[in-house]
């Protein structure tokens, strides 16, 4: 393909490839805007045009007219728990089929993202996703004050202005304690993840208070912080006192589930589920690896990133300013690492409690 | 905390900052561009009127200046496997550190990055990295007409221009033939990755070159494809020939290693390794998790991202052009998935093999 008019540092213009395509400017514009309307023979020679001059639209340069970028900031950290790289490749390929691209920072899951979040409202992005981590109130009302909306990500807040999607932690921890229950358990253990998420608060308040309300004794407590090394070391402080033992944990999340069921096998030689019971929540990969087979609650993630998506759209659009949160149902995934319970049924190929 | 001159949708201008701070406008610009050379005291006091009057500087409106937008464009997927997202985590976290933000594209492993670059050339990246992904010689040849450097990660090519950084592909295949050899077995295998890929084809030629070099008999094939599930079912069809079965596997990653692992135990309900040994690839960290207890040939993240920053930054200077490719040295991790071999010993905390 010659490319006759595309020297390497002259680049050819929107105005060039009018000319050539014999349209108007703005037709140029529109065929390279996601959803603007140009008939279908006009794009085409738009299109043939731009190929033969190498036209590259400058998108920077357009959002200072549309004083739209097309590009969502996403601050997500603790991709070593894989619910959030699972996520983060559903949120950008759904993000790119609405036009939009995203631009990633990396955040400490137990900070709040401020400093992240600063320079990327430098880049005057549309929307903002924080995931496995939060922002403070101060930065929320910056974000307000700008005009730029924020979606959390299996996170949920109260602060004004800002909306959420989240999996059912409550119907989750509720589920899972009549589960156990179901199963014969009466020793529980709850192993939180960090103290200042509201994931991890909301799934331990509905599995307490569920317990609590059908009397049986409140689940022993220990802290794992989402963090995989110190989980471990929290389960071995669990379980070294024999007389206490629970024969039941839930944890907070799947990742560290697997933490959980590697010291319970690995170093303390016990049997799960016989000895003790595991449950998990997000039903990530490695939940179905045969070497776990951990039952969990899920967190689907296509209707959630959906969710993210339909949020930011229509914040973007007539709903701007308008905090909503929404909660995306799951299931109890019944596999090994439980003692069965009456009520399990086959759908979709999985096993789900339903009782 | 007052805010008297913030309102919504006016937002302050670098104007206004140098007028509240007593300074020129270029004072401004230069104290909010990384790198900027700017008086403390000087820096403090317009920080101070940015803060007061809630401004932003837009770097999207700079890049149109500078000719820089500070946006390294990374096309990565298969973050399913944890080697990609935890580069992902780093190379944003070193980038951040360079002023640069990441602009993310997910992919299709198998694929060309093609259309997701097409689309972030509009964004006028100042370069682009590509993971777990390629891209055709016509995409690379359209990159270097826009001057825009290409960095390969974990991949390479003999594309013109375009430079990449690898882990020791050949060493590590050599290393693990060696290895398994010096533990006794004489029936190998090698569990591909794509066919495409030049680190899977590497890793697969070092292996077979050695054992042929050494009068071994070569080693039996079968194609994961990269995929849990695909590798799954390659196992399958590697092990059901009794007299044929291999007694040693090396995976093209520690990835599709644990899908290995998991049928030889699960399905077939051989010993590892007393009855076949598993070596991977990568030293990710599920590698290290007892259920799997990997031997591998390491990846190491943070010097392999230290390349890549250190191409762009010298791509963005004076080194304009010049292809450099750089392979970044593992060590064979000695862990449960093999039998013992003379020459293991201990090195920070690991088990390494130096014969």
């Amino acid at each position: 393909v010659s490319r006759p008019s595309a020297p390497s540092r002259a680049p050819a213009t929107a105005h060039d490839v009018a000319r050539v395509a014999g349209v108007s400017q703005s037709a140029v514009s529109r065929a390279f805007t996601p959803g603007g309307r140009v008939a279908p023979d006009t794009r085409a020679r738009i299109v043939a045009a731009a190929e033969q001059l190498g036209y590259r639209p400058n998108r920077l340069a357009r959002s200072l007219i549309t004083r739209r970028s097309n590009i969502i900031g996403v601050a997500m950290g603790y991709l070593e728990n894989q619910f959030y790289p699972q996520a983060l490749e559903a949120l950008s390929r759904r993000l790119r089929g609405h036009g939009f691209q995203v631009l990633l920072f990396s955040t400490d899951p137990g900070n709040h993202a401020d400093p992240a979040i600063a320079e990327v409202l430098q880049y005057h992005v549309d929307a903002l996703v924080l995931a496995s981590t939060t922002l403070s109130s101060r930065l929320a009302a910056d974000c307000k004050a700008a005009g730029v909306p924020v979606v959390l990500l299996n996170r949920t807040t109260s602060a004004s202005g800002v909306c959420s999607v989240t999996g059912d932690n409550a119907e989750g921890g509720r589920t899972i304690a009549a589960f156990l229950a179901a199963g014969g358990h009466r020793r529980f253990a709850f192993m939180a993840g960090l103290e200042n998420s509201s994931t991890s608060r909301d799934r331990e308040a509905a599995f307490t208070d569920w317990l609590r309300a059908n009397g049986l004794p409140p689940p022993q407590r220990a802290v794992g912080s989402y963090d995989f090394a110190i989980t471990m070391q929290a389960t071995r402080d669990l379980l070294k006192r024999k007389s206490e033992r629970p024969d039941a944990i839930f944890c907070a999340n799947d990742h560290t589930a697997i933490a959980v069921l590697e010291v319970i096998r690995h170093e303390f030689g016990l049997r799960v589920p016989q000895d003790i019971a595991v449950v998990g929540f997000d039903d990530v990969g490695a939940a179905r690896w045969p070497s776990f087979s951990l039952t969990t609650y899920s967190q689907p993630i296509d209707p959630m990133i959906d969710g993210v998506v339909d949020l930011i759209t229509s914040l973007l659009g007539r709903d701007a300013g308008r905090a909503r949160h929404l909660r995306i149902p799951g299931e109890l995934v019944v596999r090994g690492s439980t003692r069965p319970a009456p009520g399990c049924r086959e759908v979709e190929g999985r096993t789900v409690w339903r009782p």
